[in-house]
């Protein structure tokens, strides 16, 4: 891919079911949302004008250029495997909650805070388990405006240490 | 972008709160996943093996390649967009719940049915109301394997025409 993709921030850890205990927090590294890709990925996903064009966005209830919240869900996934949620056999999801409470903008920094809810044992694969957390997304600089949060939450298949 | 973004169904009609009620219904057009864009995706967004790499996705429990569901997601929001919800004032979600039931594979084509469940008008706004959907992502072809369904369902915000 010729576009650029964000440095990851890799995991020091691998974690296992046997390693997860409610409670438990994760931070993930951060990635800068860009304009020209915030226009790109809408162009693809989610033609809108106030995802694809400055001018159009100023008119709009968002009074400005914003990111489709399906781009900003794909950056939250995007952190949590790439450090955020550093689990050994990777992240499957069964789906969750999902909540937009604010709009995603140009130059926003972001980074994905975690906290283990629930885990519940398989009852057929005794290795395996499902996970619930709460997955906040942060912003962590925002230009011109307050630090705002959003959060969302999934279920999560992990498995045992085999 | 040069990439190859597939024939958008354009919709007949615009649609406006006055148009609208519960239990209506709406069928978007068709999109077919792409190897080669499901692998590009998660590149960039979810770079787990079983998304990115035949070989290793058969070693998978996935047992093939298969679609983030974020790509999957993002493509139901491309349908509801372009055609599956003919808004006149767009499509801006609050958030929701997503399942994924089972996995989008290459050469699935896909379509989306929603259904109003509720439409609640604006206290503070009254040419504005939240709508809930409940949409149906179906899998309307699957080489080699039956047809299959997941679902999903949103909160929209639709307004009154002007």
């Amino acid at each position: 891919m010729e576009k650029a993709i964000q440095q990851a921030h890799q995991p020091a850890v691998q974690l296992y079911l046997d390693d997860l205990y409610v409670g438990q927090r994760f931070t993930s590294g951060t990635y800068v949302m860009e304009a020209a890709r915030i226009k790109e990925f809408a162009a693809e996903f989610d033609p809108q004008p106030f995802h694809l064009d400055e001018a159009a966005a100023r008119m709009s209830l968002f009074k400005g250029l914003v990111a489709s919240g399906w781009h900003t869900a794909a950056v939250a996934m995007r952190l949590l495997v790439t450090g955020g949620l550093p689990f050994a056999n990777g992240i499957v999801g069964f789906g969750g909650q999902l909540s937009w409470p604010r709009p995603t903008r140009p130059g926003d920094i972001l980074r994905v805070e975690s906290e283990i809810v629930e885990i519940t044992p398989s009852r057929s694969k005794p290795h395996q388990a499902g996970a619930k957390f709460d997955c906040r997304f942060q912003t962590v600089f925002s230009p011109g405006r307050c630090s705002r949060a959003s959060a969302r939450s999934m279920s999560r298949w992990i498995r045992r240490k085999a």
